[in-house]
């Protein structure tokens, strides 16, 4: 398959680019913004679960244990730009208010990244116990922000 | 904020990774696949986009573009998992079923990876014209997958 010849470059830059450049400099749409968290946690889930799974002996240790994390750790980066101001009243939201004035609820997205990052070193290290004490402090950022941020 | 006691930690192990690690080993439910789906493009949107409004003399050059990139080439290597078999047919999808069947699906993803890899060095190294040129190639990757693959 040919991406596109290279006499199209010109018209992909003006097309494509320019509909996702004008769409993201503006403003994030509150329903994008929805739809944007959703999918990362959904993202978190599918890398994290297995991790987890493992942890709690009821599965096998992913193969690709690090890149997973790695993705985890990515996501945590990423998640903040799902919960920008402006985006706080959704309908169909399970995040409290409050959470977007808090100086916590950011920092909860540093520990997840920092605790996915020693749970990816592990991962390369084959550092069985390691992965799973590293499980557990993800763990512990997602039950961190749950409990203070998550409505019931 | 304390994230958790420590004499709760055995009981997060037990009930918050339990959940995710038993939903997420599980087969990824069609719909999930979609929200996985829907929430990743709009990430990449809103880390390539800002990048790529400056390609296009649309705006300044993000301060964390490197960061934006990089994130663009994480999210292209977890946009596979949204993609899993088993998640073709999907009320709301907008991708041809032919694609889950195609090798060049699969490696469409990982040249738009390799791109915004360039795109994060340039970024890096401060080369606008690195930059430009870069956004185009991702640009690419992004028009290739969409003209083969997605539903009109």
């Amino acid at each position: 398959m040919r991406f596109i010849s290279k006499a199209a470059v010109a018209a992909v830059f003006a097309v494509t680019i320019a509909g996702i450049a004008s769409q993201a400099v503006a403003q994030q749409k509150p329903d994008e913004a929805l739809k944007m968290r959703q999918g990362l946690f959904q993202a978190v889930k599918m890398n994290f679960g297995p991790i987890g799974a493992f942890a709690q002996g009821k599965g096998a240790l992913p193969a690709d244990a690090a890149a997973k994390a790695e993705n985890v750790a990515a996501l945590a980066r990423m998640l903040p730009m799902a919960f920008a101001k402006g985006t706080e009243a959704l309908p169909g939201s399970n995040t409290k208010p409050e959470a977007f004035a808090s100086a916590d609820f950011a920092k909860g997205f540093g520990m997840m990244e920092e605790a996915a990052t020693k749970l990816a070193a592990a991962a390369k290290a084959g550092d069985e116990a390691g992965i799973k004490a590293a499980v557990g402090d993800v763990g512990k950022t997602c039950k961190g922000c749950h409990d203070n941020f998550r409505k019931e």
